[in-house]
């Protein structure tokens, strides 16, 4: 064995050499095939990220109507709401989005291919089968019918009217596109890393697909939307968050939201871009100004307190919330638009592939005799 | 960023600390918890091993005894059953296994606990329903009843039992059990770092275990043994299997059942092993011996040809073979019998816990503008 220096998390460790994306924290840039994430949600549409992702360039007019139809009229196959809907209501929504994730196999006849050409194909047509799946999965727990999407309307006002089930507004369309935008790729995190150690057994995107979404729904990881959102719920008011945190930081408990790995002590970007999404979406609608004055308190607090910055699933909360969604579907919604991202990762792991297949360090006794 | 050096596969890097096993390449020995896992095949019983794995010790009479019981009375959600009944016969076994195992968390009202207490509480009883639901995959795939367990026989017998629908003799019972042992854990393969990266979230252990599946559907991991037996049938005879692979070789195409990433050009001693256990299934049967001779052929082949020696899969296929064990589920019973190391993972994972969170070298391009 060569020799080795063991990092516990693989912390700073190299694990994939990619042309996706890549978190410089030096310039504090989110690249994401060479643009910049923060330009790419101000100025792109989820689709054109999409098409960005997965062909390398931004999508010509119209290869980008070409992937947003694919995506639109994508067809969740019958058995896969059928198996939903035999999954208990009280079963957590990411065990029932991973069971379904991995069902959709079952629709797929090249499911077993894990050649790159075949999953470029399928990819558009992936994120809009879970995308569909994701914003189904409250209303078929409740026993509802699920909800089609429309070629009247684009991706993103398809996926939050599938969700809330009302005609939206222009600002509501774009608050949520911008949140998808913000969470579509973001390098290796631990469910993208996840993804690319499975399918480097050549084991296709569905297996792939559906280990990134066990990895997110663990509360180091994807939970943390929904978390927040339940901490200003329960705080109500700028004063009454003030007196939670305070408790918290006493009782060294974990405050949701705030800080990251790869960021460190500094600001996550996404998350001061949401911020302005947030503000923008009260003013075009006219209410939610608490949740704004609790999310800036809540800031000022933990960067006085804890010298930490908020994540961007600190400010995406809010933004859901006055979207009028579900909080249990706050982290599959992180990962139906983190499809994108995972499918780029997918391929481009089975384009060049190397089997992961690390060493331990062995702390265990030795010659033990029956 | 710390410095870093880049292994494509992470080949060679120390990815987890661990008191459960090591692969000892300088002393070609399997350690598992101490012991030599070619001394457990030959003298321990599966339920014995599982005890080993999950409390660090070996059981006593009455903690076996306990463990088993859990194993063999452990009861799969009806619902489990349903959606398999709901998926097409036509879909990877692996494919419905790893959907299965993703919703076994619906009969768990402890299943987002990642507590490892928890975990070791329910380990014996989810090693014991993976082995029902592979049991009973191609059952219920040809629309027929599922196979329960009975405590009248012990884990090994129970398993084979449900799996050939008849009465199995007590050298077939203990084949399939030392092909267990066999099988049951190995260091830190791609399955079960799969598993530990997922369980590093602090997800629970159906997210990591279905991760491990669907890593195990992998061809280069977990599909080798099927692909062997395919192999074996289509060549017949020992001069077929010459040909066949002299024909592979000159193709320079891949020969299943060969070589491991970190034995490099060594025997797997588990190979050796089962390679003694299916000669002894073939005498107390009194046929199957052209399997025997077919392997030897092959093993010979390859080792003057290529200088590689046969792994676990390459003797464990005519073993399963001649139980009369249906081939597409030789990589199911590899992950049912891996459930109890995964289970010993997972828990490890969750009592000193560092989240997996590697870096990337990105060659992509920079500064591009919308």
């Amino acid at each position: 064995m060569p020799e080795a220096i063991y990092s516990p998390g693989l912390e700073g460790v190299i694990a994939a050499e990619t042309r996706i994306s890549f978190l410089d924290t030096e310039q504090e840039e989110i690249v994401i095939r060479g643009y910049n994430l923060l330009e790419l949600i101000r100025k792109a549409s989820f689709v054109e990220v999409v098409g960005l992702l997965l062909d390398e360039r931004l999508p010509s007019a119209e290869r980008r109507a070409e992937l947003e139809r694919a995506m639109v009229e994508a067809i969740v196959p019958p058995v896969v709401y059928e198996i939903l809907r035999k999954l208990p209501a009280s079963m957590h929504a990411m065990d029932r989005l991973r069971t379904a994730v991995s069902a959709l196999a079952a629709g797929d006849s090249e499911a077993n291919s894990a050649h790159p050409e075949s999953e470029h194909r399928r990819a558009p047509r992936i994120i809009g089968q879970v995308a569909q799946i994701v914003a189904n999965l409250s209303h078929i727990a409740q026993g509802e019918k699920p909800e089609a999407f429309s070629p009247n309307y684009s991706f993103a006002e398809n996926f939050l009217r599938a969700i809330v089930r009302r005609d939206v507004s222009s600002h509501e369309t774009r608050a949520f596109e911008q949140s998808l935008i913000a969470y579509i790729e973001h390098e290796l995190p631990n469910s993208t890393f996840a993804a690319r150690v499975v399918a480097s057994t050549l084991a296709d995107a569905y297996g792939a697909l559906t280990s990134a979404v066990a990895s997110l729904k663990g509360p180091l990881h994807g939970g943390a939307n929904e978390a927040v959102m339940h901490m200003l719920l329960e705080a109500r008011t700028p004063d009454g968050l003030e007196q939670l945190m305070r408790d918290k930081l006493v009782r060294k408990e974990r405050i949701m939201g705030f800080g990251h790995r790869v960021y460190m002590r500094r600001m996550d970007p996404r998350a001061q871009l949401l911020k302005e999404v947030l503000h923008t979406l009260i003013q075009a609608k006219g209410n939610g100004y608490i949740y704004a004055d609790m999310c800036q308190r809540g800031e000022d607090i933990m960067r006085t307190e804890k010298g930490l910055y908020p994540n961007l699933d600190y400010y995406a909360a809010p933004v859901y919330y006055l979207l009028d969604i579900p909080i249990e579907l706050y982290t599959p919604i992180f990962f139906a638009a983190r499809t994108a991202g995972l499918m780029a990762h997918i391929i481009e792991q089975h384009q060049e592939n190397r089997l992961y297949r690390p060493r331990v360090i062995y702390t265990g006794p030795r010659g033990l005799k029956l």
